[in-house]
């Protein structure tokens, strides 16, 4: 798989409505992952769907999660398909008609058997993927895993075979006669932005909010927007 | 039901790992669902998990979501149980210790059996819960849907019967032996902010920017934290 692969051509992934949303180049599909910080990760468990906030990271083309040892729907999902989803909001799309009021957004959708990563060498590759997307510098800036430690993270590999990525931009799209109305119509722009960092109340006097942090404060997260 | 019933007592949504993060009540419950603006609702399609993100609005205790009258995913739920996820990061937790990493979060997991709501006031009740949950004051400032736009749209409703809600607030949580090393450590708080509003650009030029949209711009949305 290169980058120049397409995403999928399966009929669940493939964009069906809105068609002008769909992207189909691999490149999207990172920029999507790797801008974002929580996915929902889709299991079935005893029949039913259950849909779980997690971290994430991406190694080339698989994607990791990873979650406690004693997280059962993510050890249930160890040989089951998963779905797993990325969504940015990145407006709020206000148009003149109720009906034609939308969000900007990217998502990605992804599709396949989840695998639980058993090997030390793959499963500590994978929490450092996972502890860099949360924040890139973190995992040269903090003690490193215990065995211990290891063993009680669950992590689960997805391959990135099978993938949809929606993208909305712009300003609403109303009817022809709504246009000459009263109504306002436009976009809210909105971004999930970090605050100012604030150390932890026990830290030692003497150690000081690293370039990593400070980086990243009073910023948005991944708000680039595709081309 | 009443907004002491407790959110539910079954196996899956009773909180097992880390229960200090799990909140039974409903105001609690509705506080999440409130504050949100995507949520991501889980369905089995073809025996698979398909996770969608998309606009909600609630109703009491029930939580309608939309999507166009052509979205099959949305259709073939009708019926069937689903998961619906809302989920508010607020914040990056850098432990000293990469394994204690985390996030702060507010999120709410609902389970149910969702039903296709086909009677038209109820519709449209739903709709006006689902253009308010956008942007409170929207449905009074735009065009209201017709006959055939309130065709052309699909509203699922989910009894908020049985739900769990997980708080993670506070700073890192380190081992005692970690405290004393010169590894920083606190959280960066995030939140999912608006920016200043971008008329459409064939907005009339007498138009103004109403105040329910300037009261937005600038300003984090449902950053409140739970009590």
């Amino acid at each position: 798989m290169t980058i120049t692969t397409p995403l999928s051509s399966t009929e669940r992934s493939t964009i069906h409505r809105l068609r002008e949303r769909g992207r189909t180049s691999r490149r999207d599909l990172h920029a999507v992952l790797d801008a974002g910080l929580v996915c929902h990760v889709g299991v079935i468990v005893d029949g039913a769907p259950v849909v779980l906030p997690t971290g994430y990271g991406r190694i080339g083309d698989v994607l990791y999660l990873h979650g406690s040892s004693a997280n059962r729907a993510l050890l249930a999902a160890d040989g089951h398909e998963i779905c797993v989803t990325v969504t940015h909001l990145d407006g709020l799309v206000c148009a003149r008609a109720v009906f034609h009021h939308s969000m900007n957004y990217r998502s990605a959708v992804a599709f396949g058997t989840a695998r639980l990563v058993t090997e030390d060498s793959e499963r500590l590759a994978a929490l450092h993927a996972v502890t860099e997307q949360l924040a890139p510098g973190r995992w040269d800036h903090a003690r490193l895993p215990t065995r211990k430690e290891l063993a009680a993270t669950a992590v689960l590999a997805l391959p990135l075979d099978e993938a949809s990525v929606k993208v909305r931009n712009g300003p609403p799209a109303d009817d022809p006669q709504d246009y000459d109305t009263d109504f306002w119509a436009g976009v809210l722009p909105a971004a999930l932005t970090f605050g100012q960092p604030e150390p932890d109340p026990a830290l030692r006097q003497d150690v000081a909010t690293p370039a990593h942090i400070t980086a990243m404060a009073g910023r948005a997260r991944g708000a680039g927007r595709l081309a």
